[in-house]
């Protein structure tokens, strides 16, 4: 346990010892759905990142990273972000930690909506407006902003795996922008 | 109840009707905590106004204000803040209407923290970060940034009236910064 | 003003007043989605009330009403509550006020999702788990139990009307069993 | 890594394993508030837990405990508040996993209101209301209601370390009763 992939960075592990604690152990994660806002602080376009599965499968879903050791959930946000959206994305991380939702995601298909082939993962959720311009990472096909009502539709919502189309319609919900 | 001061906008009373409603209904309120805030969203100042109370008192407050008539919440808030911060101010206005709290003040003390002998007046009440300068209106006296420690001092809360040193407290307690 | 149908309550209104009185000010509403729960707190049913419009259609509502003058959200809460489900209901009424959200209902289509052609409404919306038995009051024809699944489905959400389809959602997301 | 101290059951550790994942990884908490309240729901007591901390000292606590692999918050919840109240509490979970706050603990003082020397800990932390008799487990000294004045009274948040009295003061914040 005591070597790491970069030789002694805390809260890094290597390959295997990472596989060994994700089935022991409930992983800390943070989501971000990264929306655009009026004026009035009103939601007018969510974004959401494309990108390729591990079985080759194009698929949907929004920014979402796990919490490192000694990390705040406001710095796992940012990092997270800005590894997704590009350092010029300006998110306005929330004030309040208060998520609007758990999603708590189990190897198990059917305990919760949620689920994860690779571990027992608890989200903190949070809708996160970003201000700037979004340049998707490397390995994320493209990034696009949908009103809400093309993001809440089955087109877009099928694309979307793993219980991230219920996350996000509950974030929808959440800024009282639920179609 | 049909004239009103200015000829016919509704949602606009003459004095006396207004008087007469606030003795028999509920009067819905926002209240807004302006805060600033650092990169990652962690509250570092909190926006007090300083003003002269109707018995000559001077008291602290935070933005407050009635809605009006086919105004949506987030219209008045927005219409608050400017008022009170000016027009430079640039607030944040949730994305979501989930209010950190809602605040019951009654002309009869005790029924909550909350006092207003004018009416009973039901605020929803955020926490809304500011960005860009604020000038203060011209019947305010002054407008303080005060540290998260500073406004929930003693010195500071009794200056508070009607319980607005419990909101306040209350919102530093929503976004983590109560001392 | 000054009369009201019962004589001299305060907080009643003659229907021509509070006719008026809609006109030019937001009402404030509480709305409860009433749900029975497993005892790890989980949402099995949701409760619609089956009733008929005005107009003589058959629609489906969740359990809501005015806040009285001088009287608390919690109140008015038990208050509807017992109207509607009966005095044996045992609803548990939240330690918090925080609401799920914040339904503004206008005469005018289209502001928000909610619309209410008589007035202006702002609503605050809870989740309340009921314990005990439930007798849907004498004008009400019945009230129904519905799996999470059922009541998010295009039959039952078609007849809800003036957006009572998407707050059944906002609480179904809320507490995570959106389907 | 495979090895626990009863022999197979995945989400246990043997104490030297736990030790080492705790300086790497952050470790799932759920906190609860035990609460009694009246027919509208309103905080009447809070529950403290008096205990020996390993320093021999005596300090107050709110119910905290690890989340297991596989196991729901919810279930988390149901079985600390049952370790720490006994069989026969009758906690009322909430029906919604939004917490009313995350208390992020560090071994480092100063990051957040919350150190843990133990390990970097992440709690959601609920309010939760108590219906039945309450028998405090084996190694816990006694359990107190206290009223919300008396829970906040410098008297007592002196006696809670940790952070948890500012975890207790932003329950009292949530639910309204903060004096």
């Amino acid at each position: 346990m005591t070597e790491t992939t970069d030789g002694s960075t805390p809260g890094w592990f290597t390959r295997t010892e990472l596989e060994t604690i994700r089935g022991q152990l409930p992983i800390l994660y943070v989501n971000a759905v990264p929306v655009r806002v009026d004026d009035a602080g009103s939601v007018t376009h969510v974004g959401l990142l494309l990108g390729v599965a591990p079985d080759g499968t194009i698929s949907r879903a929004v920014v979402s990273g796990r919490v490192l050791y000694h990390e705040r959930l406001r710095d796992a946000l940012l990092r997270h972000l800005e590894k997704d959206l590009g350092p010029m994305a300006l998110p306005r991380i929330p004030v309040s930690l208060q998520p609007f939702t758990v999603a708590e995601s189990f190897p198990t298909p059917g305990v919760t909506p949620f689920t994860d082939p690779r571990q027992h993962a608890v989200a903190m959720a949070y809708v996160v407006p970003v201000a700037g311009d979004c340049q998707p990472r490397q390995d994320t096909l493209d990034l696009v902003w949908l009103t809400p009502e093309e993001a809440a539709s089955p087109a877009v919502q099928q694309e979307m795996t793993g219980g991230q189309d219920v996350l996000l319609r509950q974030a929808l919900a959440h800024v009282g922008r639920l179609p």
